[in-house]
């Protein structure tokens, strides 16, 4: 494999820079491990103040090692740090991890010396990791660098951001059974970062799984084009940190207010196929179920147990979950009957009464064409059965079950509390890949996860990418300044890309208004044209339903005194006449902003209350294609709306869908629009007309995607 | 204590009537374990076939027993155990548990036989629990009926109604230190029932919390009221099963349609301060949350960790959960900078940057006014420690943290993977009674429950409760038939209840109509009034904004005709011309059902796409007080409209909570009314006015509460 990444995971030989002699320092029991987990490569200890340290010589440099050193591990006080790089450069070293910390999270200063040990490491064509990282394990080369001891391994890779973090994952993964073929700590990503781990993972044949601890990523769109090209592959499966920080943004448009941080994270990765779960214990339930290759086809669940109580339990949490639990197959039932006591139940869930039926019954579901997967839950006693004699009898159950399991490719899934007390039985389980969960939620999380996978693999399959589409164009045309455009502006901006605005007029006087009006055709609205208002109803300058001249000519003076009373020193740049809309239909929202890590994004949701009052809009990064068009349509609380709620005829989603796409192309050609609403847009039964624009241009080139 | 509960409970003296001398029949291993547990009293084994089992003397019937018995567990075939129950009333038996199975959960027969059982036991004055029980486990008594041999003594009360749930929640909670005072499988209900259970528990001083899980109960109101008087005093902590089982009912009207069975239960749950849990895993967290008997006073969590990345993830947990992280005093802040390494954060969550600081920043956290609980993750090795110098050096330090917490009245909840290797720092810690748990999402679901119940037990105190309201009229007024009552016989019903409806006047013809509008003055609405029309508009049978008498007689005749063409078969009782109602404010719904678990129950909505595209409505059981009113309109998601969005002026909610009460008694107070809907009410910034109404009258005396 010719990923840099690669030889660094699995050196053929380390350097440990800054090992100690002394058992307190934490270098000491981290190189007892790696001689006790069986790593095969040579090891050097460096240490300009020791000779030998347990039992291996010690260097008082890299460039003193007599053998190839592929990867070093730097573990120095913060002033030795720059200088072991050198050193490392000029003994060919080409991979490097830099436990020591210091830099980049400890502000400006720490980044500015980050930055310059990267640039020297680029220079001479050395990757690293870190600084700041608790670095690495890997399976393949038996190579424990994070000082865990407990680390199990096996086939899923983890990507963490933080050192108790990735312990809060492995140490109760070993108890459940989780194995890891890589983990690492990626600290500051000042060079390799998660995109390029997720890549050499996607290509590693020995990775079921990616597993991803976020704090922040920095290359939001590489992270994506990552992800959409493993989820195909292999899951990624995303946990973050920091989802409901409330974001900084400035708050003048409905778009940047209600995006917050997390918003946009979310957006993307379900835009590019990332799986996502909100807890420690959510990702380890879904990392047990990956590690059993089987996926369920769809969502449809069968549940079974020895009794009425975990069955209604379980199929609550899956129906909460997304997951259906479906009438079963005529032909099921009567099988299931035939194996049942009498005071079982055929209906699923499958009510066992009992846990003797469970191999027959999953026999039974796993034959059913309407399932999926099986959810068998208390049905196994293992260690808590009061009888040796029970126990032997179950166990020649489990065995049933596991070769049944062992020829179907649907998943069962386990939850039984036999889980809390290792066995024969839980032995025998995890031999076949059947995993074993501690809770009916756990269970329901897991399958969960499965069925996501499988539906997300389906759907990134038929997607056009970001990179898929069309690039922005390059001329960008003529540059505004800084700062909130005037409405005329923002539409003059807009009107390129399709969405049709009333007819309107720019004018600067009374008698211009009139004339506009009458050119236009009454009635007609006015409103205010400031640089200083950017809340126009709120400063009284807007009417609407201007029947004739007279009344245009009273909205001028009107809105000019309401103007001076909200601010005496807004300067005033004239007026908009624009024809009145068509009533009817429902008001929307169209928003773009620019997200620091992600690039351009665009909002959508349906107007007035619901997105006043409800919040209810749906974030995307752009560019979007169809599909991404309608899942925006489809993702808002009051989606019945657009099909014609309350008997009104349905919205012209063909048209929204067109608008979408076109404000999604003009954030991508676009680059200095900050902030854009376009608020409200009417949609009809037939089209939609867009009734006001507010665009906040800032030119930061260092920000642009 | 007189509860004869108590008794059943506490036998001095124990019947096993069908137990076995066949080691593989289930009665032999359970009274094993009743021997082994160490039970004081006498047990004596019933069994017409047996001598002797396990070296005790068998009597072929109860009233061959020698000595009295409090107690006597039914574990024959079912052809028996009538014969049994009549052998224990002989013999003076007042306690019967029936775990034979058979009777009501099989159906009619069944249901009938269980019947006589409990008419013939009550006559005796025999309580009897079950049957289709599992049996119970008694702390006090030493004595365990369950089965279980694992069971943990504690000072939980642990009430189910299903076997197997029992092991799903006492084993796992045995694995995590969780304790049982009882244990009580009350399957069928037949005669003991859950209120029963939650009265005798209430007044056990031993027992600290009470664990309810619920499939259904037989008598709503009478557990709202063991419930309300136990929350004061110690927590009611419920799981209910069928949560997304959707309801069987009739769907004429918006209310009952989206009553759905388990809206009005937890709206229930919600009213007598009973707390939540939607899993098992979440129960036993928060019943290992209340083995430590300190209370939140707030919801605000002080959060610290060995470093950020578990600090993010269990502070998202916290704000999902409805736990706030607030900012520390400025002093708290100074305290802990002067303990923590210069690479650690002061500001909450605390990122120790190191476990060495976590003692020291619990005492700095539990001296901050700001703080309500607090709230360590990961901050615990254990046995993970890699060398057992560091294992020495954190017991000082969790000696020093539990000597701290011991003279705190505020709560310290643990986050540690050491959970999963228990050593003599999770057995510190346990003695101590700090709960430890097993993922970051536990721990803060555990605090979430310790400040929800602070919360309810403040909530109930204020409150006045439907048996503490003034009792229903006795008569209940003239009797309407079954069926859907005709619009101006609904507002009828209404009108005495104080809803202003617009000025209204019914009629049977063209000129009659222009008549009544010329009375009202113009413009007015016209309605149909017709029995086999229950959806007037749909039939195209509402005409509104009618300006002069042409308008009324051609609306006349065009709505007779649109409902001719609808229904041709309908018969038609005549019209209803009313005023228009004013335009403005915001529409909503007021609905009422009699639900068969807990009577008469109250709705309320947004009216329009809030209720008919968001389902954004609300259930109370009837009668409400104010403050469940207030907590009506705080409740739906639209709840800002009512504080008047968008700018407009605030809608009158003095009017709207005087119009819930108002509704609320007449549902009481007409026991009748299966079905009702208001809607909508158009509610003003000043008053509110009443535009339709739908009552669907049902006599069935039987199912009255």
């Amino acid at each position: 494999m010719n990923n840099p990444v690669h030889r660094l995971l699995n050196p053929r030989a380390i350097a440990l820079v800054g090992a100690s002699r002394n058992p307190d320092h934490f270098s000491y029991p981290l190189l007892e491990i790696v001689l006790r987990r069986g790593y095969k490569g040579a090891v050097y200890p460096v240490n300009p103040k020791a000779d030998e340290i347990l039992g291996l010589t010690c260097y008082p440099s890299v460039r003193d090692i007599p053998g190839e050193v592929d990867t070093a591990m730097i573990m120095t006080a913060k002033k030795f740090a720059a200088q072991a790089i050198e050193d490392c450069i000029a003994r060919g070293v080409r991979g490097v991890v830099i436990m020591t910390a210091g830099f980049a999270e400890q502000g400006e200063e720490g980044r500015r010396q980050q930055a310059e040990l990267v640039a020297r490491a680029r220079e001479a064509g050395v990757r690293i990791i870190g600084p700041n990282t608790l670095g690495f394990f890997s399976a393949p080369a038996h190579l424990d660098l994070i000082m865990s001891g407990f680390i199990r391994e096996g086939d899923t890779a983890l990507i963490t951001q933080s050192g108790n973090l990735t312990q809060s994952i492995t140490f109760p993964g070993a108890q459940r059974g989780l194995g890891f073929r890589y983990v690492v700590g990626l600290g500051n990503q000042a060079d390799v970062q998660i995109p390029d781990l997720i890549r050499y993972f996607r290509e590693d044949p020995g990775t079921k799984a990616i597993a991803v601890h976020i704090e922040g990523l920095q290359a939001g769109r590489a992270f994506m084009e990552e992800v959409r090209a493993t989820t195909p592959v292999k899951p990624v499966i995303v946990v973050k940190s920091g989802r409901t920080e409330s974001g900084a943004r400035a708050a003048a448009s409905h778009t940047a207010s209600l995006a917050g941080d997390d918003a946009v994270y979310q957006a993307a990765f379900r835009q590019c196929g990332a799986l996502t779960v909100d807890s420690i214990q959510n990702l380890i339930s879904a990392l047990l179920a990956f590690q059993q290759s089987r996926l369920p086809r769809g969502n449809r669940v069968c549940i079974m147990s020895e009794g009425g109580g975990d069955c209604a339990l379980t199929a609550d949490a899956c129906v909460r979950r997304g997951l259906t639990v479906p009438a079963l197959a005529p032909a099921t039932r009567e099988k299931l009957a035939a194996i049942l006591p009498p005071n079982g139940a055929t209906a699923n869930p499958i009510d066992l009464a009992g846990w003797e039926g469970f191999a027959g019954a999953t026999e039974c579901a796993l034959a059913d064409e309407s399932v999926d997967g099986v959810l068998l839950v208390g049905g196994f006693a293992g260690n808590f059965h009061i009888s040796p004699r029970d126990f032997d009898r179950e166990m020649e159950y489990v065995d049933r079950l596991c070769n049944l399991v062992s020829t179907h490719d649907k998943p069962v899934l386990i939850y039984s509390y036999t889980g809390y007390a290792p066995s024969r039985m839980t032995a025998r389980l995890a031999a076949a890949g059947i995993p074993l969960f501690l809770d009916h939620h756990d269970a329901v999380q897991a399958m969960g996860a499965l069925a996501d996978y499988q539906r997300l693999r389906e759907q990134i399959a038929e997607r056009r990418f970001p990179a898929d589409l069309p690039p922005p164009a390059t001329d960008p045309g003529k540059q505004a300044p800084n700062g909130y455009l005037l409405e005329p502006e923002a539409k003059a901006l807009l009107r390129p890309y399709g969405l049709p605005f009333p007819d309107e007029r720019w004018v600067q006087s009374a008698a211009e208004a009139v004339a506009a009006a009458e050119s236009i055709g009454y009635p007609v609205a006015m409103k205010i044209v400031s640089r200083d208002i950017v809340h126009k109803s709120e400063a009284g300058g807007v009417r609407i339903g201007l029947a004739d001249a007279a009344a245009v000519r009273a909205a001028h003076d009107g809105i000019l005194a309401a103007a001076k009373s909200y601010n005496p020193k807004a300067r005033v740049q004239g007026l908009l006449i624009a024809g009145m809309a068509e009533t009817g239909g429902e008001e929307c929202i169209i928003g773009g902003l620019r997200d620091p890590v992600f690039g351009p994004v665009l909002m959508f949701g349906l107007g007035g209350i619901f997105v006043e009052v409800l919040k209810d809009v749906v974030f995307r990064v752009a560019p979007i294609d169809e599909r991404d068009a309608e899942t925006m349509m489809d993702d808002i609380a009051g989606r019945a709306l657009l099909a014609g709620a309350r008997g009104r005829p349905p919205l012209d989603r063909a048209a929204l869908r067109e608008a979408l796409l076109n404000v999604s192309r003009l954030l991508c050609e676009r680059p200095e629009i900050a902030e854009l609403d376009i608020n409200p847009v009417r949609l009809y039964a037939n089209g939609l007309m867009a009734l006001d624009a507010r665009i906040r241009i800032q030119h930061e080139n260092e920000e642009q995607p």
